[in-house]
Formats: C-alpha cells, structure tokens, sequence
C-alpha cells in the first residue's frame, strides 16, 4: 500500500490547475483545463481525478467564495461577475467521491501553502498577495487561513495616486482607486499601451507600480503586522519589480513598523503557490 | 472565600485607568493615575493593587509594546517618543505578585473585551479602532488578539485627500497622510482651528473627517474581513460622527464587500473597553 494521495484544485478565472499528490515534493500528476462553463469544467475536474484514489481534497478557489461551515453555500463560488459562476457549487462537485474537501480562496490557500513549505517557513503570520490580472491577498495566521465575514479583499486597499499618474481613472467598477484598480496589469496596459515587463526598466511605469503595491504592502502592514509578504502572480514576474516594490514599501513606511528586512518575498513555491497551498488544505481537510 | 479578584490595567500615554473586578458587572475598585516616570507610575500601580489580593492581572498597554513570550523584553515597552518610556518593564512592574500578567496593546485588549462583552458578542472576527489623539487598532480573531511581527498599527493605513482638504500636510511624522495624520485629533484641530465637536453640524470638517475614517475603515474590511468594527475614542464621542462614518463608507466600499449591514458599532463597553479588555487578558492569563 502507497501513500496517501491528495486531490489538489487551483480554480482560476481562466484556467484550473488539477494536481494528485502525496506530498508537496511528490507531486505525480498535474492537468491543466480552461475555465469554461461550470458544468463543463467540473465535469472535467470530476473525470481526471475519478482515475485516482483520493484521500481528500482541497480546492484553492477565485473568488468570492463562501467559506462559513453553517451557511449551506459553504463551498459555492459567491456573486460573481464572471459569467455562469455565481452559485457554482465547487466543493459539492467532488462530492461524488467520498472523501473530505477542504475549500478556500486561491489567495488564502497559497498563504498557507506558502508558510507551510515555501517562502514563509515557521512564519505564524504570513500574507500571500498576487499581482496579476487581478489584485488578491490572503492569510495565514497560525497556519490556518483567515476568514471573517467573508475573506480578505486584500486588492481592494485604497491607494494614493502616484504625481505622475493624474490622469487615467482607475479601472476597478467598484473603487476606481484601489490597488486593483491601479496596479492590476489591465490598468497598466489602460495607461501605457503595454505591459509592464513591455517597457524599458527606466520606464516611469515599473516606479507607479511599485508605489501601489507599496501602499498595498504598509496597509497590510498597518493591520495585520505579517512576519512575511510573499509577492506573486503574473506582473510580479516583471524583472526588478520586486525590489522596487521593496525600496518604495521602506521609503514609505519609514522604519515606523517593526517589519523585518526580508518582509517582501518571492514565492518559495514559485508557480505552486496555489496548487501546493491547496495540497494543504487537503492535508487540513483530512485531519478533520 | 470569595470570587477571584482580577487586576486590571488600562495604561495609556496620558493616564493608566487601574481597577480590581471579579467579572465585567463586577469591578469592585478603580484608580485613576496620570501618567510621568515610568517609576512613579508604576510605582503608583503597584501600591494600589497591592491592597488586594490578587489573581491574575491584565495590562493593555499604548504602543508599541513587545508581545513575542520568546523574546526577553516581553512585557516591555518598544521604542517610543514618549519620553523616558522607550524599555519600559510594564509587565515586570506586577512580577512580585507571584500572579500571571496577560500583555498587550490596549485596542487588542479593546477589541477582546468587545468581542467578548460589548458590542462583538459572538463576533468571530472584531476590529476595535480608536479615534482620539492618536488612531490605533486591534483585532481579535476567535476571541484572541492578532499579533505577527510585533502588532497592528492601524493608524499607519495610508488614506487619500479629501478633495477639500488640499491645504494642510498630514502630522504624523513618519507618514504624512496615513489616518493618525489626517484624522486624529489635533489633526482636526491643525486643520480648522477647533475640535470636531466645537464646530457646527454643517461644517465641511465632519465630512472630510468621515471621509478619512471611511478609508480607514475599507482597509481593514479589505485587508481582514471582520464581522464587527467597534469605532471608539474621543473623537468618536461627536454627536453624528458614527453615522456619517457608515455612510461614506457604504459609499466608498459601493457594496463589494460582504460587510454586515451593522458591522461599524460604537463601544457596548462605553468607556470601559479598555478597562474590561484587560480584565480578559487577566482571565486568559489564568487559564494559562
């Protein structure tokens, strides 16, 4: 007899990432399947984990989510404005299999992920942010992801504008001026015709950005008083970023808070921030 | 024999409030002390205290404080403008007892006593602000204050200008326009000459100030989620600030958040949280 395997879900907006794993460093399979309709894309999740036996899953969702054991949503995907989803009933979709789900934000779950085995470890308080198409944060305090009346927004911070940035309004429909709709990579393609990574590394752009995030990281700070800052996703990808994002946050918050020189780091996991924190909210789940 | 008498330790920049209570209806003795030297003062505190017989004490301190029970200035005051108070061994001022002391900031302790007694009642995840000289913020999370790298500091979230409010540069020393420098107390006074509740109701001054506490606001539901914001503190005392407060921020956070219709709350504590949320540190440090 084997190890035990776990069923691991990264659910995004336009793609889920699908792993079967034993441990984070024995990952034996992975899937990649675009975000179409629910019925279609869990039908599909369904059938490539129905080839395994499972021991419990996890699934690291896009949001928002319902998180609250005593709501009968629990597990469903929230209003949404993506098309079809509002109500899709993620976990209930692998119910089929008789084992335990554990069920959370992709954000909160890459936190968790992330303090258990990536950039964070022995970390008791860590937030994951991602910098991406979206803007999106979790966190980790003791390990365990952190709910409340629904989960963090973490990309929907209020920011200060950039002096030179006067011009665009922001793009979020809800906020205008929340990081999100200052810093995700759709605004910045709005305000310079490309992306970041696009653009010459003297390019007024690369520093507008680090200032948002900037921001995004001393309100995180304000509140939560993480130990770490794991930084991911797609625009974070862009050479030099991250430290700018570093020397803007310690210019900004100007050694007022007790966070550590190392606060602002890459993933550990590096692009399995998601699919291993979902591992461990397999693990979690079958812990009871 | 009696109840068990808990000693309770509301210390703050300009007075510590000090009361002796077997339960929150039950504080059977309370002493108001200014604050000077640390010696004098806590000299005070502990001839007080020692005409009782005392189980357990609290102290929910003004910041920033040292709450790692690793570190060995545990118990201590951090690094501090207040004169003479920087290492401060506020803890270790009660160690003669031979009683546990339960440490930690005083919105932390607010924000338990909230959750436990006051306005959270059941509340899962409470965030206690307080708007007054300085703005400050703790969070209890399953009834236990948040910590991390060392604690929040929610003052320090950056907000942005209201649009007739360009004149005046923020006072906080270290960030300029962060909520304790474009809304505390003598920020207000800075700004028009006279403190909120000097000034008629239809001055702009109550807007602009619901504008900044609104931010303030939006941040931690971003960042946290909670489902109770208890709002307390001098400041907070103007009549028809709480509610101007709801409302810009239903306003700003334009319905994205999944915030109870009543999550900003004044004090079910009155003026006691501070005092109260002590007395649970205290019970919690007997539990041990």
């Amino acid at each position: 007899m084997g190890e035990a395997l776990y069923g691991c879900v990264e659910a995004g907006g336009t793609k889920f990432v699908l792993g079967v794993a034993s441990g984070p460093d024995r990952v034996i399979a992975t899937k990649r399947i675009p975000t179409t309709t629910p019925a279609e894309t869990l039908g599909r999740m369904r059938d490539w984990f129905a080839e395994h036996t499972i021991a419990a899953f996890g699934i690291g969702s896009f949001g928002p989510v319902i998180l609250d054991r005593a709501d009968p949503a629990w597990g469903h995907i929230a209003d949404t404005p993506k098309p079809g989803w509002s109500g899709a009933d993620m976990a209930g979709a692998l119910s089929g299999f008789a084992a335990p789900v554990g069920f959370d934000t992709d954000v909160n779950a890459a936190a968790i992920g992330e303090a258990r085995w990536g950039s964070g470890q022995g970390a008791a308080s860590l937030v994951y942010l991602t910098v991406g198409t979206g803007i999106g944060g979790g966190a980790a305090i003791g390990g365990r992801p952190v709910h409340g009346a629904r989960h963090p927004e973490m990309g929907h911070v209020r920011v200060s504008r950039h002096p030179d940035d006067a011009g665009l309004a922001g793009i979020c429909p809800f906020h205008g001026d929340c990081a999100e709709g200052l810093a995700n990579g759709p605004s910045i393609i709005a305000r310079h015709g490309a992306s970041l990574s696009e653009l010459p590394a003297d390019h007024p752009a690369h520093m507008i950005e680090a200032h948002y995030l900037a921001q995004l990281v001393q309100n995180v700070v304000a509140v939560l008083s993480p130990q770490v800052v794991v930084m991911g996703g797609g625009v974070m990808a862009t050479p030099g970023l991250i430290d700018r994002v570093r020397g803007e946050y310690a210019r900004l918050a100007a050694g007022y808070f007790a966070s550590p020189a190392d606060l602002i780091r890459a993933p550990g996991l590096g692009d399995r921030s998601g699919l291993l924190g979902a591992l461990a909210l397999a693990m979690a789940a079958e812990r009871g």
